[in-house]
């Protein structure tokens, strides 16, 4: 069937610490995410140092794009040059925009008398940071560096900072501006359907998509935190196809479903928790207060997280969750029984309603033949008596078997806490 | 002065699930990483959607390069198109190699017995697994999908699959393939020189290096878990360049680095403590687990955490950690005096040497004027009487203050052990 195409945008990330990988970039990401939402098709997302001939090339090579989002090299050290390259791009000079100038000096100002730090460094970077390509609209800071949105002969190009918190936070203004809002305006809807199982190989979403009409439907899957999640993205005008090929694979991989709205495992078990008034508590030593950490992600969750113990020394798993020496001496630290003690031991201490217990051999050493590395156990138990106990052998690194034990452990906890 | 030029490589990252932002690409990072350090200069990171022209118009765009890499599009599902572009690239047809097949299918099958899953699903995946382009190196697989090393007219292109772990466990292969390891023995290594502080602003660092000459030194500056990353990467033969300007960076911000060899605080910290034969025990309250964690992470951290306790709620800090009720009463939850007692109370609990407890408002909720989001106390404390202590309001969303809070905690851990 035919429909109406989507605008292609584009993401142009600059920065040279993210090319030698001492970080990974965050804005790609989550710029995709966003464009993807408003309806964009977003055709690629490129990472270039901070060379001014890479930039030129990379904005040259998205230039069919009708968006072009860029992020970084609006800073104060001479390898950031993303507004000179830029007007450049759109054949126009740099200009000191006054106001500009006026407004971040008066955010450094309160800045340096907070941290101490000031003087020359910041003068100059004031000044390098007011520099606009005439006619482009300056974004406020969030930080220091404003943000510019920029025509051009090609694709409209607006300009981020590269800090995640400034960018995101300069976003809703880079939507709002005239040139960005009359593009939006002109994009259809279509929302994506959003599915989640929990361990399902992909290679089963790919046998079963081979044997249903898929239609115009854009089929990604992705793989986080354990949970397959399958995103199912109609053309504007096929949203019933979309609906269709959700409920087919909701109901073939039904034992493994954990959402058909894109919930995640974390925030379903937060609402079951609360729905309940269920408080849950963890006695860790493998993951060593992943676990904990990753249940106190999540906002307002004091109302359902008691604590939690990293009991990490067999003395630890004693004192303070009273799993008896003897236990411990009979079974191993790391057994089906320690971890149902501390389990217990967690929601006793800490007057929960659920208790958690891992125990395990995360590596590299450690492990014996009868309990290799990636061997854990765990355990829930709660308070009406319900006893959810597993003991696989996980694969990959040390963090590989503390994230997937995490993971693991967040789905065990649902399951009970559903009963 | 003139050295010898870098030869360039580029990343090609495959994935619509990228593009969408339902994950970030680690590939990219981890590859960049790899290549500069063989001495290549990494020109761009592209992240394309599994559409077959966008990936060949990334591939074109990178042609100029000595070699490009690219991850991912190698499984099962009919968007894994990675071999079928980079043949046509090459200009030559796909063939089955029926070696490749075999060993395929018999990883498949011990999966299959393993897992459960198998049947039709795994055979059609087996088969498009084991077309290779004409000519092309195929590299053994580390999950089920062989790399390539493929001749083009252009580029070295090395193809390996997209998990990060299959990835990562290909590379020492794909680096000892007949034409890679050629293109190696070219290059000439000028390592690069990595220093980091804590605390210290971009601004500062930027503002130094315009007082000094920095030669053909590249600068890089990068910050992450609150440490500000400085690498320096001279070109081959301008190696004391780098020193010299290494030794004025650490003289001019003495008072905020933390090691001039790349030495993370983390690594630092763990050799403090092993040295001493220390054990550490955490009293968290609002980082929930994050620090005792992070603690874990590395191997061998059994000889120096002895636990901790997430005592999230008054009555855990009380029953737990033995924090008085009174103290609570008298300064709130919140306060330095609390900090210390969950310091001094870990200590204790878990008969170790050094001591941490964490109390803040991570916000969203929770502030007050006197102790809005982001205020955070901290203590460390030690069996032989040592005593730090600090309470800054730190900036950012409610996963950002828990991360500075961990960033936080380290670095005040280690000036209290190393004393």
């Amino acid at each position: 069937m035919s429909a109406p195409a989507r605008p292609r945008a584009a993401v142009v990330v600059t920065g040279s610490e993210l090319l030698t990988g001492t970080i990974p970039d965050a804005n790609g990401p989550w710029l995709s995410r966003e464009l993807s939402a408003l309806g964009f098709e977003v055709s690629h997302v490129l990472v270039v140092g901070d060379r001014p001939g890479d930039l030129a090339a990379a904005l040259e090579f998205v230039r069919d794009a009708a968006l072009v989002v860029t992020s970084g090299g609006l800073g104060p050290t001479a390898d950031d040059l993303t507004g000179e390259v830029v007007a450049a791009f759109a054949g126009v000079p740099l200009e000191l925009d006054e106001r500009m100038r006026e407004r971040i000096a008066g955010i450094l100002e309160a800045w340096a008398r907070r941290t101490g730090f000031g003087g020359p460094a910041l003068e100059e970077a004031n000044r390098k940071q007011a520099m606009v390509p005439r006619g482009a609209i300056a974004l406020d800071p969030v930080g220091t560096a404003p943000g510019l949105v920029v025509r051009t002969p090609g694709p409209l190009v607006v300009v981020l900072p590269g800090p995640p918190r400034e960018l995101q936070g300069m976003w809703p203004a880079a939507l709002a501006a005239g040139p960005v809002a009359a593009l939006l305006a002109g994009i259809p809807r279509a929302p994506a359907r959003h599915l989640r199982f929990f361990g399902l190989p992909e290679s089963e979403i790919a046998a079963t998509l081979r044997t249903v009409d898929v239609g115009d439907v854009e089929v990604t899957t992705c793989l986080r935190r354990s949970e397959l999640e399958v995103d199912l993205r109609p053309v504007p005008g096929d949203e019933d196809a979309a609906d269709d090929l959700a409920a087919v694979l909701a109901e073939r991989h039904e034992r493994h479903l954990v959402s058909m709205d894109g919930r995640t495992t974390d925030e379903i078990l937060a609402g079951e928790l609360l729905a309940r008034g269920w408080t849950v508590a963890t006695g860790e030593s493998c993951t060593g207060g992943m676990l904990a950490s990753r249940l106190v992600d999540r906002a307002g969750s004091s109302d359902y997280v008691a604590g939690g113990v990293v009991a990490y020394s067999n003395a630890a798993k004693t004192d303070l969750l009273g799993v008896p020496a003897e236990l411990i001496a009979a079974h191993g630290a790391v057994s089906p029984e320690v971890a149902r003690a501390l389990a217990d031991g967690a929601r006793s201490r800490f007057g929960a309603d659920v208790g958690v217990g891992i125990t395990g051999v995360a590596g590299p050493g450690g492990g014996t033949e009868a309990k290799p590395v990636g061997y854990v156990c765990f355990c829930v138990t709660t308070a009406d008596g319900r006893v959810i106990a597993r003991d696989p052998r996980l694969p990959g690194s040390r963090s590989d078997v503390r994230e997937r034990s995490t993971d693991l452990a967040m789905h065990l906890l649902l399951r009970a806490v559903r009963g």
